[in-house]
């Protein structure tokens, strides 16, 4: 079997069987096909695509190019939460705890992402002490006593994915539905959950930018994923403004805190709601909505959910007397109030524009060697629907940097759209593909 | 400016500006741009195509990638011809010497191609002590006082080209029309000649198999020289079945010969006097082709023309005794005769499968550092419209690799397609681009 003729198949928008999908992911993880043979497959695939047989085989040869994680011996119902990442978006540090204390076990590695924000793991890491950096052995002793636990992803768990995905990132082959479907249900089936949920957006903040794609690959994820023995289902939502008023690391970790005390922003809370929802249905507690939103606002209210948080935070090292006190988090040396020019209703602020505010803050990173500064972020003061008069606060800079404010507050200034009637509230959820 | 923009741009069929063509070319060049980015880009270029803006300022640049040769002070008119590649081509050979014969200045620098058979210079190779390796002086010192000489081409003309060839040879990326033409064009122009004649190759033995894409190519080909100040044209032939009766190094090199002393194959004379005539039109010599053509015949006739080819052998100091006495010539151990298993009239002969016969006896090359077998190739008794007997020998084996007898006489009769009916002759100049 050669490459070229692999090649060759795919640029005449041929299917590949399964011969051929293991020759190549076997030739990707030894070496015997060249970088510029597989970049070359991938543009190709850009243009001629993957049909669901393709993209399942592709999945499982990735899931078998690594080590797995095997959680059998700790229950039978293992879920695991997967967002395709947003701004704002704190809703794994909500799910996990919340689900723990309505008793299901989850288990969450998760990757130390690139992107305008920090990922999971760098908002927890801005906890104090907070350790992720756990031993598969901890890890699993952890889930078992504590339902949860979360842990930097160091096994190496679908290599081929790794692999392919740096090569993506550098040739301009990133945007191909079946290899980010592949790509996301590998890394899931080989970290040992056999529930997945998945947290599908779409918008100005997320990669995906419409409906219509962010359905393709949540069909093919769901599809990929039951072939292949996952019970999974995905949450398809809008993130074309950011989830929540906080955006950043140790804010976003305050804005987590509120939520479990009852402070609830409502875009956080319709969208965590749902995946629990799905996480309780997958775990035959609930089938209705109804009763599962009454049984999530009892474990908030009670303060149980809470609770589990602090219960994580201490499992894992970490200072838990952040809870009360938020001046044990990280804080910025530099705040700086947003004013608006104009008066009316917050009608947009757009993700990606508030996003990139953040990063020039010095809360994402552009290189995995970069260092986060956690205290810099975003406080949204207004939101969509809410009245703004000339001169308000509409947002609040954290940073270090002095120099970043004045492109961050132009940024932010431009991502708020004000107009004079107020608008009316929309759902964000999309639809839920099961 | 980054090459992912670029690569995303053609992505979305944009056309690249001067500047990005340019940064691409030097990126290749000084290693800045890495392979498997500009192999994601040759496929993006293969989806997408490039329009003929780009494709001129490709060929302009990729000439400038590397060095050029002046020939100015030799004449102002050198005439340089180029063949797509064929089966059984040995035009070039006669067509040198013919021009020459009639005054006009001619340089051939070619490549040592791969293929099913050897190029130019491996034919001429075959030939004892021919001598190929010419230095800059030399070459142009033989052309000035001959007309004409060929060399395997040593300087590093348009090595751009070079790399982007070799890259595309191992990621499926060859058949693009817009790079083939740049490859071919902006090899011509960087070789110092000023009135070229591109001899384009369609069908079963050729890497264009239809005369759609012939054409494309051509005018692309002419359009793009003619920007870059060449007095370009493209003559469209097919190449069904393979030019003339012999096939491999030696063995056409005898053909050639044959036709210099009058016994001349109706399909290398209309192919070749097509040439010459363009030739001796773009000269300002004739606008008639039936004066041109009795012109040829009496350089033929006369002796002329063979004359001029053996003062080039001499010149280049190869043994002219080859010329009356063909055992000079490399000759094989084994002569095969292969015979006719029906009886009628020779309705096809394919010109690829007897290639892949003649590389299978030894006359080709796969990777550059093959050696080729110059005596090895096939000598074809039947052609086209001719009439067969069962028994009859239809075509003669020649080589010194017993082993290889079995599989070439499969492939030489599974090439021969005999009818009941003597097929009507057919014209091989399909169309003429100037």
């Amino acid at each position: 079997m050669k490459i070229t003729d692999i090649i060759e198949k795919k640029k005449k928008g041929l299917s590949l069987n399964e011969e051929e999908i293991k020759f190549f992911i076997n030739g990707v993880m030894n070496g015997s096909i060249e970088d510029y043979q597989t970049s070359a497959l991938l543009m190709a695939i850009y243009f001629k695509g993957m049909d669901t047989d393709e993209t399942t085989l592709l999945t499982k040869y990735m899931v078998e190019s690594g080590e797995t994680l095997d959680l059998k011996d700790i229950s039978d119902n293992i879920i695991d939460k997967h967002s395709t990442g947003g701004v704002g978006d704190k809703i794994t540090l909500i799910f996990l705890p919340l689900i723990a204390s309505a008793g299901l076990y989850s288990a969450k590695l998760s990757g130390r992402g690139l992107g305008h924000t920090g990922g999971t793991i760098d908002k927890l890491e801005s906890i104090p002490n907070f350790r992720t950096n756990l031993s598969i052995k901890e890890f699993k002793e952890k889930v078992k006593e504590h339902k949860t636990a979360i842990a930097a992803q160091t096994l190496s768990l679908a290599p081929a994915d790794g692999k392919l995905y740096a090569l993506r990132d550098v040739t301009s082959t990133v945007d191909i539905i079946p290899l980010i479907a592949s790509s996301v249900v590998s890394k899931k089936l080989a970290s040992g959950a056999n529930h997945i949920i998945l947290d599908v957006k779409y918008g100005s903040g997320a990669f995906i930018k419409t409906t219509e794609e962010a359905e393709k690959l949540s069909n093919i994820m769901v599809e990929v994923g039951k072939r292949l023995n996952g019970n999974i289902c995905a949450v398809i939502s809008s993130m074309n403004q950011p989830l929540g008023r906080a955006i950043g690391n140790s804010v976003e970790i305050q804005e987590v805190i509120e939520f479990l005390k009852g402070n609830m922003e409502d875009d956080l809370r319709e969208i965590t709601y749902t995946l629990c929802f799905k996480a309780l249905e997958k775990a035959g507690k609930y089938t209705l909505k109804e009763e599962a939103y009454k049984y999530l606002d009892e474990l908030i209210y009670s303060g149980k959910a809470l609770d589990k948080f602090k219960e994580i935070i201490i499992s894992q090292g970490g200072n838990a007397d952040i809870i009360q006190d938020y001046s044990k988090l990280p804080h910025s040396k530099i705040k700086y109030e947003v004013k608006s020019t104009k008066k009316g209703y917050v009608n947009n602020t757009d993700a990606l524009k508030i996003a990139k505010a953040c990063k020039n803050l010095g809360a994402g990173r552009e290189k995995k060697s970069d260092l986060i500064d956690y205290s810099a972020g975003i406080y949204l003061s207004k939101k969509f629907t809410e009245a703004v008069n000339e001169g308000d606060t509409i947002a609040i800079i954290y940073t270090n940097k002095q120099e970043s404010i004045s492109e961050s507050e132009k940024l932010i200034l431009s991502a708020f759209e004000i107009c004079e009637n107020k608008p009316e509230p929309v759902n964000l959820i999309y639809k839920i593909i099961d």
